[in-house]
C-alpha cells in the first residue's frame, strides 16, 4: 500500500477506475476496428499509467519528445513513434535509440531527409507527415510533387518508408460531433488518396496509414480507412473534450487538488492555491463570452461530476478565483477540486500525481 | 568560465546587460523615492539573478509559495514576503522558517488568523492583506468593518502586526500608461485611508504601506505613498509590458530558442520545437482579432528587437507556427529566438536559463 501524501499544494489527482474505463473502452474499439491503438503518452508522461496500457494489451505507444521517447524506452516499451518532425539537433539521440528499440521518425520534405548524417546507423521506420487540413505540420495532402519527392528521398538514401501520418487536430476547434464525425470522413478520404498516389507512382509496395485525434476517434463508432490511431487526451479527458461533446462526464478522470486559502462570501468569491502555473492558462468561454479556467468537482454518488456553479473564473500565477455563491460553506484549509480544460497542458506542469487514496503515481 | 551548451531543444535565454539595467533602473527610481525595493522573485526563480539583485543592493525580497521562500532561504536571503494569503496547510514549514529568517505573511480574515495553530512560534511578521480594486485577494479598502476585526485579531493572539499591502493586477488590463498612473494614484489614496483608520481606530502606532505591480511602478517617474514596492516581472519585461508601453524594446531580456523543424515557404510557414509546454498559452490579441503568441526576433546593432512580421500564431503542446514571408530563409535545423508574451509563466516551464553565450544560469 502506497504512502498517503497530506495536500498541502495543487496536485493532480488521478482517478484510477476511470482511466482503465477509458483506455478499455478505446482499446476495444481498436480491437473491433482491426486497428492498431498507438496511444500518445504526452497526455499522461507516466510510467505508472503507461503499465496500465501495457496490462490492457497495448505494445506501441506514440510520444512528442526525443526526450519522452528515451523515457519510455527505459521503461521497458519496444516500439515508439516520434510524433513530432525529426529534430535535426537531437538526430545522434535518435540514431541511438534507434539500436536499442523500435523507432518511427517523421519527415515531411526532401532538404531534412537529405541533410540527415550517418543515415546508415539509423535502424528506425520513416514516416511521411501529411496535412490533411489542419495546417500546423507536414506535406499538404494535395502536394504531389513535395510528397513523391520525399519519398525518393527516403528510398535514395536506403531508409525505411513506413507510411503516411496526420493529425486531424482541427477537431478540437469544431462545434458539433457531426462536424468531428466530418473531419474523420475527410481525413481517411485524403489519406486514401495519398496512398493510392504514392503506390501507383512510386513503386512502394505497402503504406500504412496513421491518424488519430481523441475527438475523431472518441466519437466514431467503428474506425475505417486507417491502420493505425493515436489519439492521447482520451485517457484522462477533460472539460474541452466534454463540452465538445467527446465525452461523458464520467470519463473526466483528472481533477487538480487545491487549498482555499481565501473566502470572501459577501463578494461569491473563493480563492484557491492553485494558478496559471498549476492548472494553465487554457480557457473555455462561456454563453455570455466569460473566460472559464476550470469547474469545482462536486460528488456524487458515482463520483466527481462538474458543478456548473463554481466556475474558476480568472487566473494569476498561483492563485485561482472560484465565482460561487456557496463561497460561505468554504473555509481556508480546505481542499477543493478542479476540473481543468486542457488535461494535457495541466498534467505537464505535475513531477507526480496522486490517486483518489492520495497514494503517488509516478511520473 | 561557465561550459557552453548546445541548444537541441526550447532553452530560455537571458540577456544579462538588459536584465542588469533593469534591475537598476528600478532600484535607482525606488532610491530617488525614499521606499524600499522588495522585488518578487516569482518570475526568475532563479539563484543565480537573485544574486545579481543582491549586487545591486537588495536586501528583501518578495516570493509566491513557502517552497519558494524556503529556496532562497537556503541561499542566503533573510528577508522575504510570502505574498500569497497564508496556506494554513503549510503553517508547520512557514513557523519553521520564521524561526531562521525574517518572514513576512499576508492574512485577510479573522477567520484565518484564529485558526492559526502554535502562533506564539511563529516570529515573523503580518500584512493585512487590502483590495483596492483588483478583485482578486484581500479585504476590500473600504470594508472597515473586516479590516478592524482582523487587525484585531493579530493583536489578540500577540502577532507583530506590520501593515497594509496591495497588489494592484488591474493595471495588467490598461489600456494606456495613463490609466496605469491613475491606477497607481487611486491605489496608494485608498492604502493612506486604511492606514489613518487604522491608526485612529485600533491604536497601532505605525502601520508600513507595500504596493507594487511592474505596470505602474515602471510607469511612474516618483513613487509616493508607499514604503515599499514589490515589483516582479520588471526583471525581464515581455511583450504583454512591452505592447502596454511599459517599457521599451531594449528591456525585454528574456527570449525563449527554438530549433526549426518544419519550413513551408509556399505557406508562409516556420514551424518551431517550441510549444505550449515551453512558451505558455498567454497571448495577446492583434489589430485584426488575431491571438499573438510571441515574435521572432531579429538581430539588430544594440540586441535583440521584435520582428512585427513574424508572429507565433499558434501553439499545440510541443509545436508553435511563426507566421512570415521569410520562411525560404529558414532551414530544418536552424534556431530562432522567440520573445515571450508573459515571461512568468513562460520561465516556471524551465529547470534552467542560458545566457547569450550559452552558458548555464541556475536557477
Amino acid at each position: 500500500m502506497a504512502v498517503k501524501i497530506k495536500v498541502v499544494k495543487p496536485e493532480v489527482t488521478v482517478n484510477r477506475e476511470r482511466v482503465l474505463a477509458n483506455i478499455n473502452t478505446m482499446m476495444a474499439k481498436a480491437k473491433l476496428s482491426r486497428v492498431k491503438l498507438r496511444p500518445h503518452f504526452k497526455t499522461h508522461q507516466s510510467r505508472e499509467v503507461g503499465r496500465w496500457f501495457k496490462e490492457a494489451g497495448v505494445t506501441g505507444i506514440t510520444v512528442s519528445s526525443v526526450q519522452m521517447a528515451e523515457k519510455f524506452a527505459a521503461d521497458g516499451w519496444k516500439d515508439i513513434t516520434i510524433a513530432v518532425l525529426t529534430n535535426l539537433r537531437e538526430w545522434e539521440r535518435t540514431v541511438d535509440l534507434s539500436r536499442r528499440v523500435d523507432i518511427g521518425i517523421l519527415v515531411d520534405s526532401p532538404a531534412v531527409v537529405d541533410a540527415l548524417p550517418d543515415v546508415q546507423s539509423f535502424q528506425g521506420r520513416v514516416w511521411l507527415k501529411i496535412d490533411t487540413g489542419y495546417g500546423r505540420t507536414g506535406i499538404i495532402w494535395n502536394d504531389i510533387k513535395r510528397i513523391e519527392k520525399t519519398v525518393k528521398a527516403i528510398q535514395n538514401r536506403g531508409m525505411q518508408f513506413v507510411g503516411i501520418l496526420t493529425h486531424s487536430g482541427h477537431t478540437y476547434k469544431a462545434t458539433s460531433v457531426g462536424q468531428i464525425k466530418e473531419i474523420y470522413r475527410q481525413t481517411v478520404e485524403r489519406m486514401g488518396e495519398v496512398k493510392e498516389m504514392l503506390i501507383s507512382s512510386t513503386g512502394i509496395k505497402d503504406c500504412l496509414i496513421s491518424i488519430g485525434d481523441t475527438p475523431s476517434v472518441s466519437v466514431m463508432e467503428e474506425l475505417y480507412g486507417t491502420d493505425e490511431v493515436r489519439p492521447g487526451n482520451f485517457v484522462f479527458y477533460d472539460l474541452m473534450q466534454y463540452s465538445l461533446g467527446v465525452c461523458g462526464e464520467r470519463a473526466l478522470a483528472v481533477t487538480v487538488a487545491c487549498p482555499v486559502i481565501g473566502v470572501y462570501p459577501e463578494e461569491n468569491k473563493l480563492v484557491l492555491y492553485g494558478g496559471a502555473v498549476h492548472l494553465s492558462k487554457e480557457f473555455l468561454t462561456d454563453d455570455k463570452g466569460n473566460k472559464i479556467f476550470g469547474y469545482l468537482a462536486k460528488n456524487k454518488e458515482d463520483g466527481k461530476s462538474v458543478d456548473r456553479n463554481a466556475p474558476v473564473v480568472s487566473l494569476s500565477q498561483e492563485h485561482g478565483i472560484v465565482s460561487t455563491s456557496d463561497a460561505a460553506r468554504y473555509k481556508a484549509v480546505d481542499i477543493v477540486h478542479v476540473f481543468p480544460v486542457h488535461s494535457c497542458l495541466t498534467c505537464n506542469l505535475y513531477d507526480r500525481y496522486l490517486d483518489e487514496e492520495g497514494g503517488e503515481i509516478e511520473k
